[in-house]
């Protein structure tokens, strides 16, 4: 009878809505244990942030001896090489030092900073893009307003000019494009491969140059690192992510 | 003269040497302490893991009291209802139990279980499809041997229909399809889903049918967890991610 069906689908009803309590409360131990987990990841993270920070200044102190360094481990970067218009690459010459800094909690953001000596180009010494990702705002992006010297403005229509038919993975069109580019904070692929590939070892990129991409050194430059990546001949792949490298054995030879 | 130049060249040349090696000596110690890193990191992921293990337990044996649970979380995900077709979807209504085995040092990789109740289609009472990712090792997955019974077969020709216009966010062409390819284990979109997104909280799908999406449940079948979506009325959201959920305020008035 429809009285009965009524019953046994109230019973049936109350049984299901008892479940759906329990494994909500059920979910609700799961999605606390995550939020603990994420902390206690966090935390670990800082921790190793701090111990990092002083062997990346040391770093720094070491890179700022090498001429060129930072312009041509981009330039050898498969992804990055391909955004670098020549007049980019010229001006990224006079790049001495690259910093990253993580905001206390991580997941907030980071700041890239970029410091240049005195150019022809622009005004600025420091050069900033920073990341604001906390989760509970609009993520956002904003950098440096660049000041650019007259007739070098490298973002004006007669210099951004960027290289044909050598696009791949990236959709930015040239680097001071992406430097002011706020659009897409949260998937910004540039950042990710300066801050998670090139930044954590930017000496495998400066060592081997991408095979078929030209390492952008200029000869009138007399380059002094050309000689040495010469000199070292392959003896450091670059496939180093998981191995230790040994550059004694062949830098010293 | 030339010899100058020489002997300035050979000093510059010296000097790069030892500031490579200076990088390089700060490089070894960076990679340590990331290596360090990811194992704290590991360790504390593993560590909740097994904190979590018996809560995922508890919270299948609720959901089993659920009536076509998992194929209507499954039906409700934007992503997955795409690649189901009408007879997995009808498949689907006899799975009663989904597990996430991660292997011990996670890294590795994971395992995942789908349960069904005796059904038309198969003979199985267990389906697994499994991940090995460790880094040493080609990447590899391998499923279960599906014994069809005679004319259910649906990765035969006859079945293997899938919905036109439908897809979106994924390559699969259907469920059946997904979990005998072995092809791109480590960019395999059906299993993050399911396991990075629905696993961790299939109660947001459940409850909340994606707008625009047919839920999935055939009406002849006087589906019991219809009349509950309806009545919780939106009171929770899709947008779960941040919260807790608090279903009691819902379900239980």
């Amino acid at each position: 009878s429809n009285n009965e069906d009524g019953n046994e689908r109230n019973h049936n009803d109350e049984e299901i809505q008892k479940a759906l309590e329990e494994v909500d409360s059920c979910q609700n131990e799961i999605d606390a244990l995550n939020e603990q987990a994420s902390e206690e990841i966090l935390k670990v993270e800082q921790k190793y942030n701090l111990l990092r920070n002083p062997l990346y200044e040391k770093r720094n102190e070491s890179l700022n001896k090498i001429p060129h360094f930072w312009v041509t481990a981009f330039v050898n970067h498969p992804d990055l090489s391909t955004i670098l218009s020549d007049s980019e690459e010229d001006c990224l010459h006079h790049l001495s030092k690259v910093t990253i800094e993580e905001f206390e909690d991580i997941k907030s953001g980071f700041k890239l900073g970029f410091y240049f000596e005195e150019n022809p180009y622009f005004e600025n010494r420091v050069l900033t893009k920073e990341y604001h990702l906390d989760s509970l705002e609009e993520p956002t992006s904003k950098s440096t307003t660049i000041k650019w010297k007259e007739g070098f403005d490298l973002t004006s229509t007669k210099h951004a000019t960027s290289k044909p038919g050598q696009k791949r993975g990236t959709e930015h069109k040239s680097f001071f494009s992406w430097f002011n580019d706020h659009s897409d904070p949260l998937s910004d692929d540039i950042a990710e491969i300066i801050k998670d590939d090139i930044y954590i070892n930017p000496l495998q990129y400066f060592l081997v140059p991408d095979v078929g991409v030209d390492n952008g050194v200029d000869d009138e430059e007399g380059s002094d690192q050309e000689d040495e990546t010469e000199e070292q001949g392959g003896g450091i792949t670059g496939d180093t992510d998981e191995e230790t490298h040994d550059i004694q054995n062949t830098v010293s030879e």
